[in-house]
């Protein structure tokens, strides 16, 4: 076989996960899970593929062409999945029946997309997407932001701020304005402020889009209303007043930011920012974007807003709902580089060194009893050079060595070691567990 | 659009998973990670998709034939994943370097065959592979053993016996017969023992295999020797006797049978079994299968066992290991059938009601305080008619509801309604999380 090895190699744009990447990650999941599930959303899955009509034309022509798309071994065309909206659309419209509404529902799933690597983009990502649909409520909306919240907190950030806005706000300036038609276009100007500036935003804004110069004065100005809720939300208001659906985003944005208050959410971390416009065809109501304090450059790691219809391509039957998603793949690389991502490799905190092989039953009984007691624990499964086995200790991460040769099991004794203090005490066998325990700190 | 509506439809041998399904997966697979990684396994993971070249010729040509294999928008000739075996043999010989051995991963992800669906079969469902490579120490065998053990008492099962057998028991006899080279034909003829009968076997082993009729029955009686260790491992170690192969396996499973037993293992549940024969051209030593007592049409839910060299096809580095893998799915429907499954579809016990949309904060911080407790909590978004709000909560399967309208926000109270019991008692806005906490029995 040696004369014709294949080689070993990842798909360009795909990577593998070693131990400590893969660790953080399952823990992030974790979180999100614990954190969704507290609040009731339960857990979906869909297939990786389906047909391709069902993804096609969903995310526009570039999402087309990024589509891992083939003919199956039954002629089918289909496609694997490159987000977890789509899906859940298809899955809301076929299992609608069995719904019971409103119903919230989280996915955490790979998705796949041909994308440029060259912008250090990867194929193949994780997305944690939570949603409740069947219903308007605002209630609906108010608590996706504490969810938000309630996820970056237990993730283990302090310093973030999750901007908020209402689609229907600038709507409402804009058909105050007499500009309501040119909207699309206004947002995609406005969603160059930080890269072109006010000047090149006006513009554009009276030269592309149509817009009168006054008015596009006042846009800007507008714009520029961001902050805590209750510094600009009077002012907010003021600019949309006389428009239903300004005066409707005002309404709901108001009682978000009391609820969230008087609910104890800390008022810092949530801003108004009547400048942020995702999805421009999608959302239609609140929105949010997540920025951390430490780390500006890498963008929004939680976004999200309320839609009007969630399966209108799949179903007659009108779902709006709001929800949003957490950029796994993108907060994990800003939590490695804020060291925020422990670097150990074994999820075992205490290894069993072997120094006798006859004693193994002996080693491995003692693992069992930590175990039992919730230490995961580790047995090194040869009586290698103990040098060796101390190398492999320190190489994985473990923090305690627990250690036994002749002289330990005939006075009935252990030797438990701190790896990291590099200090060493004998405990007797009734009470080795105890002893770890205080030594891990647990 | 509505003229035109998509078809909602899942592709042929791939399904979705719906809350309930969907959550007793997740907690398969939460226990599956918790015991690995009590142990020290790592979490690894892998592309879904691999350059067709890494995954061709794996799982011999029904493996191939069953690929998702396509073209991919760079001209690659990719597949996807069809067991997580393969790749993590890829794996292990391109992160050779940075691996310190013995090294030992768990892998929990999809994986992709394009199958009979008339099988009942899915096209797409999760594997639980957890392996040691880079060791031949017995100990790692016996390891895998309690791993698969503490798995199985793990999630709930009390009934099912592990079947052990080392692949170099039957060698041994069969070189002691002078009919080692004929040890594949054996094997293959032995398996079909349960459909066909002993008879049917020999005549097999005779006619196609080329083995003479005496030294047939000895195999024949040799497969017999099945049961608890004591009972048969005397009789097997004297059918193999002066054949070195066979003495090695022997004298393995004999420390393992007996380190099981001194570690405290049930005896009732580990088997000697030297009929089961699996990977016939994968599997060098110890090998196991799971077995439920109470569901045995089901086959084998946990198989396993030692290899000589994981990566041979990849690199020349020899990597021998030893791992199992769980059928997560096939587990599920086991417990599905036996009752074992939850049948909620909220992972959230408590539901407050909502009576007084004004009151929203008053709901959504009661909640909070409930969540910060450790209460999975959801708030219902609408002051829909109560009678609504209850059929909700019956139909997610809450186990408490919350109730506050004007009376007990006038008086400071909360009502606390048993679902079950249709149980109400009033308590105190300081005291509703020691009630709830204790009408939850938690």
């Amino acid at each position: 076989m040696a004369d014709s090895l294949i080689k070993a190699q990842t798909l360009k744009g795909f990577r593998d996960y070693l131990p400590d990447a893969a660790m953080a990650r399952e823990q992030l999941m974790e979180t999100a899970r614990r954190v969704y599930r507290s609040y009731g959303f339960s857990p979906i899955d869909t297939p990786a593929l389906e047909y391709a009509e069902v993804l096609l034309g969903k995310g526009g022509e570039e999402s087309d062409k990024q589509l891992f798309r083939f003919i199956d071994q039954g002629d089918r065309d289909v496609a694997m999945r490159f987000d977890l909206t789509v899906p859940f659309a298809r899955f809301a419209a076929q299992h609608f029946a069995e719904l019971t509404l409103p119903f919230k529902r989280y996915h955490i799933a790979p998705v796949w997309r041909g994308e440029n690597t060259q912008r250090g983009r990867y194929r193949e990502f994780v997305q944690c997407d939570f949603d409740t649909i069947g219903t308007g409520a605002n209630a609906s909306d108010i608590e996706t932001l504490m969810v938000i919240h309630d996820l970056m907190e237990a993730i283990g950030f302090t310093g973030f701020t999750i901007r908020v806005n209402h689609r229907q706000l600038l709507n409402g300036l804009l058909e105050r304005l007499g500009a309501l038609e040119q909207s699309v276009g206004v947002l995609r100007a406005l969603d160059k402020l930080g890269k072109i500036g006010a000047d090149a935003v006006i513009a554009e804004m009276v030269e592309k889009v149509g817009v009168a110069r006054e008015a596009a004065g006042k846009v800007l100005e507008f714009a520029s209303l961001t902050g805590r809720a209750e510094d600009v939300l009077g002012r907010v208001s003021e600019a949309v007043k006389g428009s239903e659906r300004g005066e409707l985003g005002a309404v709901r944005l108001r009682e978000l930011f009391d609820v969230c208050r008087r609910s104890g959410l800390p008022g810092e971390r949530i801003e108004l920012d009547v400048a942020i416009a995702r999805g421009l065809d999608y959302y239609t109501g609140t929105i949010y974007e997540t920025f951390l304090t430490d780390d500006s450059k890498i963008g929004s790691v939680c976004s999200g807003g309320r839609y009007d219809n969630l399966a209108g391509l799949f179903t007659k039957q009108a779902l709006p709902g709001v929800g949003a998603s957490l950029g796994l793949d993108r907060l994990l690389a800003a939590m490695e580089n804020m060291g925020l991502v422990k670097t150990a490799s074994t999820p075992a905190q205490v290894l069993v060194m072997c120094f006798e092989e006859s004693r193994l039953a002996d080693y491995m009984k003692l693992a069992r009893t930590l175990r039992a007691a919730g230490i995961a624990t580790e047995v090194y499964p040869q009586a290698k050079a103990i040098k060796k086995q101390f190398q492999y200790a320190d190489k994985k991460g473990f923090r305690l060595a627990v250690i036994a040769g002749a002289d330990e099991f005939a006075a009935g004794t252990w030797q438990v070691k701190d790896l990291g203090k590099q200090e060493q005490v004998t405990v007797g066998g009734a009470e080795v567990v105890e002893k770890v325990r205080g030594m891990l700190g647990t």
